[in-house]
């Protein structure tokens, strides 16, 4: 069947044709004597992507999940208590990763739609005089829902608790995306993946680690190996890795990197929140809502789009692939069939996001869905191109 | 500047990756022994795409143009008295190439947005009792003005005058998308290019050869040798080339004549009858009409937009590049300014289609046309889903 | 500095244009409806390739080491007695995993250069009365000594004892290159990865489970996420994944599986004898010994070289990546600097495996190591024109 | 059949993964705004590697043969004298071409082995009293027979003649790898093509042109479109093209600039001489000899082996492809048989020169030739050690 796949899904994204280039090259030796002189620069200039100077950054072969548990198995034991809240797919699998593990956790459960809820952490913080809850877990960004949580609001529930507990942040789908403040807001654990705002394909997990962190993983008694910071700081001091690293991924992470600091971070965001705000114009010219259920959840990487009652959201999404070559995201676990979800991350210009509205507009009016043909596509142009920038 | 071009000239088009793929590979030895294994099956598959069975293909490194160059030098002598018509930039520099080479050339000249006037050809055949003219030159697409002419028609006047002259057709931007059937015709030289519907990068001239036109070189005087039929059939004749061949763009075509096969001619012609059916239903929408004067001349690889009075169709095509990063054509010659062209042929489907649509909307309102925002696409939607068809 | 690095160590290998052009692809939807017509064959054909019927294949997005990591974290439970023994730097990183897992191991420590005790494990099991041991550890192939272990051994050392014991078999440098059978070897858990003799660059993590270690996993009481076969299962049964899969890596999977049946895995295997032999010649001729101590024990896809007392092996490696861009293998552990180590698997052929050859002598000759100039590779050449086959 | 295949043979050459890398893009506008800012520069550039200010570079969509017609039909006129030599199954196509266009050839006959006769062409032109000849050809670097010609030494009997006629080079297999100055040497037309010292493909005729050869073309008679200068000047001003231009292969040309400026043409020379001078090394070691006379003639880019009497040297290239996967050239015209090729130019290293020494002495001895096993490989090892280099 002709014509290319579209994929407009949260991550992974569309790799750029720059990155896909730095990857195709040649198998190297993780243990060759120069090979330092590539990795210890990428380290340090991936601290300014999360925007860390004290920190340390880890990377491991995995997905952003393994980062999750990297995240927890070195800094935690069995009984830990540990404060988290889920309101989508996401946050509640990294609810259970941590149960699983043995932590003893507090989860507080929010309406799919909705963030962490500060307020009610900042309640419990105060609340926990004794100081026995060691983690507090925020979602940065839920890609179940498009809603974007207040990591800000987190770190001064903490401060304003005086509570020495680590701030564990998701940025999976949020870090290269969204703003995003490692040292700013304090956080301790910063959680992300190689595909999303990193532009890369699924496989690499990247963790932006504070120095409380750090000298967390003395006392922590889960069992890690692959996982392990010991093992990856004993190699990754000295430019190498403990286990064979995957080489053409770090190739292709330094030209992401590369990309990011060369259109500026601040530029990076700003092109997110505009192709976002392009999204959102559509949305609301079908007449539709967002799972997102204020302005101040709206994610600016993902949408998750609610269909009408009586349609279902991941019948948009099938169709749409089946008949229009467009991949959008179904809804899942809570809400699944309730909508569809338009990844708007990564590497986009402004024909490229008309893109999913064409396939989701079409696809709508196809199941019957009542909206005007071409009027989510005639509001995203009006947007964009009001907000239009000459490209030379 | 972040995202992808997107390339919706008349050709080059979007290569497909399969194609890529094919093309990304080491170079070979070109007089290997077991290179002819590769390449006579090929000579042969190429057959079918011309449809002759007793016609030779031959392959040239060159663009077009070359393409063009080898038809004429091959087969013709100065003096030697010609029939053509033009009516766009590409049949008129076919005319100026065959008076360089010292043809005596009748060109008749049509307005733009007709093509070959095959009624003339018809009277000047039969006026022609002395079988002077040795050769009549047909345009079938002219890339400029988005025309197909009627070939089986020049081919009827021929039949009908009882008239040997040769029947050259440019078929560059035709071959691989629009019906084109080189024995049933009786074309003598069916003159192609890797760059249209064979979806590869520019750099081969391909033409089809009738046993006539092969014989026609025994008397054609015009000095050739990079072109010469005579030394690549020597060579061809074994499976190798009289001088490097490109092996890489072999490899793709290979790919393509195995895409266009797999897929089936009829329905790579139905689908570019779709595609365009698609945007002329946009044009329409916009209010406005092709370059092409009527329906029986729709082209169905390229729309030329003609633009209302006092706006600049180039300042279209260079508004879309320069802020929405969608390449358009410009307009070219006699009716530069007058429109921009799209380009609808190779590996499309539904989305890419509307992505000029979208490009070329958004930037006729930021240039003061006046349409309707989001009217073509719509127009282009409510046709594509009405002949959907489920990938799978 | 002009001319290509050869990348001749035991992994990752030189990756096929066939597989780099099959993970050449943009990314795609890991929920697309059509992703289980991609996956289900694919986990179906590489139990072909592991030789098991019965048994499950499992894939995760991580190197080798995580694949390990698997397959004690899913069947066993701190505390648990094992049987290990180790004889180079991967079978020790083996026995050092399973400790940091809380399992009491008993390592039995051989020289390096030698490989499972077959012996003394049988010894060992008929004395474990009580079925206490609950796993058998070996690695097939120790690829930091090049020393290849009797599998089929310890198998009848288990079935001697009558002993209930799960089998662990470290395949990751054998698989796809060496005779491996899982179902007729009774292995429990072969582990491998994608980086040996699957020709991927690394990044997949990829394990035979036998029926039996699927049913420990009900007991097995370490903690799992991230590696957990439960998760695996429920969503590989539909063709789909717990997490974002790495699907270029699949795709390229699915090429090297293509590749391997379409040669035959006894045509790969002799293959690869028949350039260890080479190698082995090599070495012979210049009068230097394999760090194997016996014939017995000779891997045929990675051979350790000693260097003469007061010469530095890894020297050797160093100097020829940076004279001559050749990457050689250092020693590591116990044995750094007492040799170097040449890979010689995946997709090679007499040129190729000469290439390390030349590297080598060059290196050697260089640092003052006394070898004849030209004895290896003319050895190497000897015995690989006596053994020619054409290509076609 | 596994491997991977090793082409040694004088163009196309090995190409480089940053050049196939700057390839492998999508296909782009070739009317595009900013494409002159892509264009201009390369122009620019490429007069660097030809060594001239005052000249003028053109790039045909061709092989080097469409170049050689290039300057041949645009500055000539049938009846044309001009002055040649042929010594080698090029140089004899060269004479062949320009009697094809009408030219009154006087062509001196060399042996193969030798190059342009100096003297005779100086006695010749100052014999010409009249100044009738027209132009003087000489092939710079016999390809079939590895002859290297004395160029300054063409000039020298022009100058010393007095002779106002124009200095026409093939340096197609010279180019960016031997010595080689446009202005110095007054070479009026310097003909060259993309898959020697530029590493590409090929595809590309490139040719460089002074202002003395660029004003012949008013008086020139031979017809031509495709090769036109004309065409090209009033398109390549702008930073355009004629006709559709190969955009991949001038990307990749900007690459392969980039690199031999970067690398410094005097290294790349030095290089070349290193590689060759240990091809010849290897040849010595067998006991064999060039189809080069003199060492005044020896090529650095590719040598011609000439193989005992009784043998075929054919069979030894068609051998080496059949048993080795490694592409020898064969030997052609006049020596068909007598010898085969080893291409040396272009991206190589010392491992990868050794690979067709491997080859060919694999070769020899299976066909009975009676050389000392690894003594060609050994002599080379030797040279190139002595003359090693640290990468870093």
């Amino acid at each position: 069947m002709p014509g290319r796949n579209f994929l407009h899904i949260p991550g992974p994204t569309i790799v750029p044709q720059r990155i896909r280039n730095a990857m195709a090259i040649e198998q190297e030796d993780m243990r060759a004597a120069d090979f330092p002189e590539f990795t210890l620069p990428l380290f340090n200039d991936l601290k300014k992507i999360f925007k860390t100077e004290t920190g340390r950054i880890f990377i491991f072969p995995s997905s952003g999940t393994g980062a999750w548990e990297a995240a927890i198995s070195n800094t935690l034991s069995p009984g830990d208590k540990v404060l988290m809240s889920h309101f989508g797919q996401f946050s509640m699998l990294w609810v259970d990763m941590c149960r699983r593990h043995g932590l003893d956790v507090n989860a507080i459960e929010m309406d799919w739609g909705e963030g962490v809820p500060v307020d009610r952490y900042a309640e419990i913080l105060k609340a926990d005089t004794n100081r026995e809850i060691k983690a507090v877990f925020a979602t940065h960004n839920e890609t179940a829902t498009g809603v974007k949580s207040d990591i800000p609001g987190v770190r001064k529930a903490l401060d304003e608790a005086d509570h020495p507990a680590m701030l564990y942040v998701d940025a999976v789908s949020s870090l290269g995306s969204l703003d995003f403040r490692m040292d700013e807001w304090g956080v301790d654990l910063a959680v992300s993946g190689s595909q999303k705002g990193f532009m890369l394909p699924t496989g690499l997990g990247i963790i932006g680690v504070s120095e409380k962190a750090l000298a967390a993983r003395e006392s922590a008694t889960l069992p890690r190996t692959y996982f392990s910071f010991d093992d990856m700081i004993a190699a990754n001091d000295n430019g190498y890795f403990p286990y064979t690293p995957n080489t053409i991924y770090l190739r292709g992470l330094r030209e992401s990197v590369n990309m990011l600091m060369e259109e500026g971070l601040d530029n990076v965001f700003a092109r997110h929140t505009r192709m976002a705000v392009a999204v959102r114009k559509a949305v609301a010219a079908w007449g539709l809502s967002l799972v997102a259920r204020d302005e101040k959840w709206y994610s600016d990487t993902v949408s998750a789009v609610r269909v009408p009652e009586g349609f279902d959201g991941n019948e948009v999404a099938r169709h749409s692939y089946k008949y229009y070559n467009v991949a959008l995201s179904i809804s899942l676990g809570k809400i699944a069939g309730q909508a569809f979800r338009i990844g708007h991350l990564g590497d986009l210009n402004e024909v490229m996001v008309m893109t999913p509205l064409n396939a989701a507009e079409m696809s709508m009016k196809d199941l019957g869905i009542d909206i005007e043909p071409g009027s989510g596509v005639a509001a995203a142009q009006e947007y964009l191109r009001s907000t239009r920038q000459a490209r030379f």
